[in-house]
C-alpha cells in the first residue's frame, strides 16, 4: 500500500501518518519527490488500512498495490484449473465444451425433447433453470424442485450432465445433490451467503458475472467459494450492462484473455444472455472460442416463440446443430478441439 | 403491446401473426402505415407474450406500452404512501427524516457513542449494519446477531428507531423482530427470495437501489414486496455505477422527482455510499432535500479513520451536527420541515 | 510516478528498470516490501513515461500520483475564479446566475418573445443555439449566422448577455465577436482544435461536460483552453450517459462539491439536458443550487410542443417564472443569493 | 410513430391530439385498448414530431417505429458495400484485411521501419496518426503535415495504402489528398462539421465509434457522410466506455453480427484501443475475425516502450508477424480468407 501525501504536507504530518502506520505493526518507507512525499507501507495489508488513512486531511490518496484476491489468482496457482465431471468431461483443458438447453425447465416433455436435440446436435452439458430469478413478480418463476426432477430424468435418458441455478442458501443442498454443476446467476454474484454455502459443498460451481461487476469483484466472489474449500469454480461471462440499448447486454468477450492472465479458473461465454438476440448468438459463440474460451453456454428451445422465458435469444435445434461444426472448425484453428460428444444411450453418468 | 412488422412483411405474414395473437385470447387492431404495418394487441399483456413474437422473421420489433409494475405505481395509488414507525415518526409526508449511524456495528461501546451523537445532533433514526455484505471474503463481515443486540440496546438508551440490513431469507425473522425498518442492500435488490420473505412480514422495508439497476427494475423489486402484502416500502437511492472513477458511485439525485411522478412510495437519498467521500456528503444531502427527498441516510462514525468499513465516507459527529441545521433551512426553503427531534431520554419507543 | 514490480521480479529486473528511468534524467527511490518492490520515480513526470514501463514483463503496474491538470486545479489557484461579463454580472462568486432560453434560435420573433420572458421571469443570461449539433443529419441544424444576429437583437432589446455554442474552429471568430459567453457543447468537449481556438480568444467559455467524460478529462479539456491564455472558463454539467433509459441522461449534481475541491473554476448545472424531462427540471435546479452550484442553465420555450429541438425538456415561461423564487429561497438557505435581475430597458450591455 | 395516451385520457384529449397530428399533414389511426388508447401516426415522420407530443399532459409516451437512418441501413441497400482502394484491395467482401502500424507517426525512420515490418508480417494497410487527439494538452500532439509526408514516403517504399486521422474540417483537403482512407477518430464521431466535410470528398472514410455512442448514433454519423454523397464508409469499433477499469475500454465484438443485420457497410475491429493491453490483442483479433469482421486494425511499434503514445497496447513486429497466420486460420474456419499480401517492391500504388 502506498500513501500519497498532499503537496503541502508538513514534516509533522508525515511523521504523524508514519506513526499511525507503525502503530498497526506495519513498516514505512519514505520516498520524497519534488512535489510530494510518498509513504510506502510494508507488511500485511488488510482492507481496512486503506480506509483508515484516506480520511486524513494531509493525505492525497491511498493506493493498493496488491491484488485483493489470492486463491483465484494466477500467482496462487500457475497451472490451469481443470474441472472434471463424473462422466469424465473436463472443463478448462484443451477441449472446448458446449452447454446448451432451455432457459427454464418448462415441463418434462419439452425438456426431454430439448435434451435429445442438444445431445444429437453435439452439445456436452444440459442447461435448464428450475429456480428462475425474474425481474417481475408476475413473470414465470420456474418449476422449482419439480424442475430438478425433470433434469434428473433428462440426464438419465441422454447421458448429458446438467447445470442448473440455485438462488438461495436453503436450496443449495437439494440442488447440489442433483446437479453436476451448480450455477450462481448474475444477480446473485454478490449474494455472499449463497457463495459461502456453495463453497461448503464439493459440487462444481458455475459463477456468472454480475451485470455490472468488474473483473476484480468477480474474482473476489470466486474467492468466497474457494476460501470455503470448493476449488471447482468455472467463470461464466454473460454480458454486462452498458448504455447500448439494441442488445440486452454488451458481451465482454475480451475478458477471456484477461482472465487467462489473472486467474487459473476456466472461462465460459454465454452469448445468449450476452446479446439477447438469437441471430447474434452463432457469431459470438465462434468469437468466444477463437478468443480461447473453455466453452460456451447456449440457449436452445424447440419452439422459441413459445418459450416461457428468453425465447428471443434461444436457438432452434436446427440452428444449434448448424453451429456446432462451426465451433469445431474455429476450435481447430486456434489449436483446440471440441470435447468428445456424449455417446447416445450413455444415460448412466449420473452426478451423485 | 404493439407489434411492428418489417417493411417487407406480406399480407400472409400479417394474418399469421394476428392469428397467433388471437389464439392467446387477445384482440388485434391493424394500423397500416406507408412503410409498415403495426399490430395493436388489446387485452391482458403478460411478459411472455412480448417474447413470443420477437422471434418471428416478419417482425421488426415488439413494444410494451404499459408499465410492468402495478402496485408500486402512481396509477395504483394517487396519494403518497406514508410509513409510520412505532414511535410515531412518519416517512413520506411533509417532514424530512434523517437516518444516521455507522456503516457497521463494530461493538456496543462505539454504537452507543454514535447513537448518542446522532440523537444529540438531530438525527431521527439510527442506522448500523450487523450483517455486512462485503466484496472481499477477507473484509470484516459484521457482528451478526450480536450486532442486532447492540442495536436494541442503543434504541433503548436513545429512543432512536433502528434500521439494519438483512442479507438472507433465513435471517429475516430475527432481523424483523428487532429492527424498526428492515434494509435490503443494493447487492440484494434482485435477491427475489429475500424480497418475497420481507414481503411476508409487516415490518417496513428500506429497499436500496442496485448498483446498476434501472428505476423500472427498482419498482419491480418493490413490487415483489408489495405483492406479498407488505406495503410499507421506502426506496433508497445510494448511487449507481458509471464510468466515473473519482467517486465511489454517481448519486442519482434526479431520481427524486422522477419517482415522485411514477410511484407513491417514499424516497430517501444516501449521499455517503452515493459519493464515497465524506467531503461531498453535506452538499449532496442538501441537494437531496432541495429535490424533494423524504429523507437522507448519512454515515456517522466517532473516529472515521478507525472504522472497520467505509470510514472515508463517514462524517464525524461534529460534521453531522453541523449539517442538520443546513438541512433544516433547505427543507424550509422548499416548503417542508425536518421531523421533530427524538426527545432525550425517550428510550422506550421499542419496535416490538 | 510509482512503478510496482511483479512479485517475482529479480534484482536484475529492478536494476534494469531503474537504469531506464534514470536514463530519462529522473531519479529513483526503492521501497522493498514483503511481497514486491516499488520504485518511486522522482522528477518531472510526462505522460509518455508511464506508458514506457507498462510494457515491461517484470512490471505489474505503473501509477501516476500527480494530477495531470495544472492550471485548472486548486493547487494552482486557491481562490475561486470569478468570470465577469461586460454588464458586470459575476459568475463564480457569492451570487447564483440563471441562464435560460430556447434550445435553438428558431427565428427572431420567437427568440425575442423568449428573451423577454426570461428577463421578466428573473433570468440573467439568454441562451440559444444558432449552430446546433444534431445526432441525425435530417434534424433541424440551426439558423447559423442568421441566428447569431437574432441573439444580438435580443440582447439589445432586453439587456441580457448571451451565451451560444460554437461547433467548429473556423466559426470561433464570428461567434466570439457576438456572444458574451462562447459555449463548447458536450459532443465537442474533446474537439481539441476547437478548444485551442477558443483559448486564443478572451471571450469567456462555457465548457460542457462530455456525455461520458470523467471529471479528470473535463478538467484536462479546460486545461486546453487555459493553457492558451484564456482563463475565463465556466464548467457546465449537463448529464452523463448511463444505463438508465427513463431519463435522457443522469445528472451528476454531486460533481459540484467535487469540483469545488479540485478546481477554482465556476460550475453551472443544466437540468434540462441532464434529465430530458421538463417535469424534473425544477427539482434538479433547486438541488443544484443547494449543492452549491454557481448557476443553472434552463431551457425555456414559449410553446414547447412546437420547438424544433428539445421541446420535451423545455419549461414554459410560466413554469420558469415560478421556478426563480424557489431558487431564490434555496440560495438563501445555503448562504448565497441570486444575482440582481437585469434592469428592464437596460438593453445596452453589449458584449463588444 | 405511435402516440400512447395516458390511461385516463378523455375523448377530448384524444381528438385534440389527433387534430394536432393531422394539422401537420399526417394521418392518424386509433387503436383503443382496454387500458389506454394508442394513436398510430401515418406518413413521413420527422424527428421534431416526436418531441411535439411528448410534452402534452395527456400523452404517456411517443414511440418511433422506424429507424432514423436510411442510407446506411440494410433496407436501403441489401448487398454489402465493398470499398475498393486504388491498389485493388477490397474491404467488405470475402477477404479479411489487416490494418497495422504505429499509433502516432513519430518520425520518418521509425515509420519506415514499422511499415516494412507490417508489410513483411502480412499486413495490408499502414495506419499511423499525424494529427493526434490527446486528452492532455501536455501530451505529444503528433507531427501534423510533416507526418503526412512520412506516410507518403512509407507508402512509396512499401506499397501499403495508408489510413490516417483528420481532426478538423480545414485539414480534410490536405489529408484526403494524401491518404487512401481518411479516419474519423472516436472523439470526433459526432463532430458533425467534420463528417459533412469528409462526405464532400470521395476518399473512403474509416469512421470510429465514439467512446459511448450507441450503434444507432454511429449509423447516424455514417449517414452524415453518406448523405453528402460519399458512400465509401467503413465502420470501426474500438471499444466503448463502461464501468470496467482493468481494460482501457470494453471491446464490443458482438457489434459485428448486429451491424451485419442493420447495415451494408464494412466493419473493422480495433483490439488495440479496444483493450489497451497488448497481451489481449491477439485473442481479440482472432475473435473479431471469427465473428465475421471485415478486418482488424492493430497497433504495431518496433519498440513499444519508447512509443510516444499508446505503447502499452502496441504489438512488437515479432508478435504481429506471429498473429497473422492465426488470423489466416480463423478466417478459413469461418469461410473467408485473408486478402492477398502486398507484393514486396510494389511501392507504386499511390492514392492520388
Amino acid at each position: 500500500m502506498i500513501i500519497v501525501m498532499k503537496s503541502g504536507a508538513s514534516r509533522a504530518d508525515i511523521d504523524r501518518i508514519c506513526g499511525r502506520v507503525e502503530a498497526r505493526g506495519l513498516k514505512t518507507h519514505l520516498s520524497e519527490g519534488e512535489d510530494r512525499t510518498v509513504i510506502g507501507v510494508i507488511g500485511h495489508d488488510p482492507f481496512s488500512v486503506k480506509d483508515a488513512f484516506t480520511h486524513d486531511p494531509s493525505v492525497e490518496d491511498v493506493i493498493r498495490i496488491t491484488r485483493p484476491y489470492k486463491l483465484s489468482g494466477r500467482e496462487f496457482r500457475r497451472s490451469d484449473t481443470v474441472v472434471t465431471l463424473p462422466n469424465g468431461l473436463a472443463i478448462g483443458g484443451d477441449e472446448v465444451v458446449i452447454m446448451a438447453g432451455p432457459c427454464s425447465v418448462e415441463g418434462e416433455e419439452m425438456l426431454l425433447e430439448t435434451a435429445r436435440a442438444v445431445r444429437d446436435g453435439g452439445g456436452h452439458i444440459l442447461r435448464g433453470g428450475a429456480f428462475k430469478p425474474r425481474t417481475s413478480p408476475y413473470a414465470f418463476q420456474g418449476l422449482g424442485r419439480a424442475g430438478l426432477q425433470h433434469l434428473v430424468e433428462a440426464r438419465r435418458q441422454t447421458g448429458l450432465p446438467v447445470v442448473t441455478e440455485v438462488m438461495t442458501p436453503s436450496e443449495v443442498e437439494s440442488v447440489a445433490e442433483i446437479a453436476d454443476i451448480v450455477q450462481i446467476g448474475a444477480r446473485n454474484m454478490q449474494n455472499f451467503d449463497l457463495l459461502r454455502e456453495v463453497g461448503r459443498h464439493t459440487r462444481p460451481v458455475l459463477l456468472k458475472r454480475g451485470l455490472s461487476n468488474t473483473i476484480e469483484e468477480w474474482l473476489l466472489s470466486a474467492e468466497y467459494v474457494l476460501s470455503q474449500g470448493n476449488y471447482n469454480v468455472i467463470l461464466c461471462e454473460r454480458g454486462i450492462r452498458t448504455f447500448e440499448t439494441m442488445t440486452r447486454n454488451t458481451l465482454d468477450i475480451a475478458c477471456v484473455p484477461l482472465l487467462e492472465e489473472l486467474s487459473h479458473l476456466p472461462v465460459i461465454i454465454d452469448p445468449s444472455h450476452g446479446t439477447g438476440r438469437w441471430s447474434m448468438v452463432a457469431a459470438c459463440a465462434r468469437a468466444a472460442v477463437a478468443a480461447g474460451a473453455d466453452g460456451v453456454m447456449i440457449e436452445v428451445h424447440p419452439r422459441p416463440d413459445e418459450a416461457l422465458s428468453d425465447g428471443p435469444q434461444s436457438l432452434t435445434p436446427q440452428n444449434f446443430a448448424a453451429l456446432v461444426p462451426q465451433l469445431r472448425r474455429v476450435a481447430a484453428a486456434v489449436g483446440k478441439r471440441l470435447a468428445e460428444p456424449v455417446r447416445t444411450g450413455a444415460g448412466t453418468a449420473v452426478a451423485g
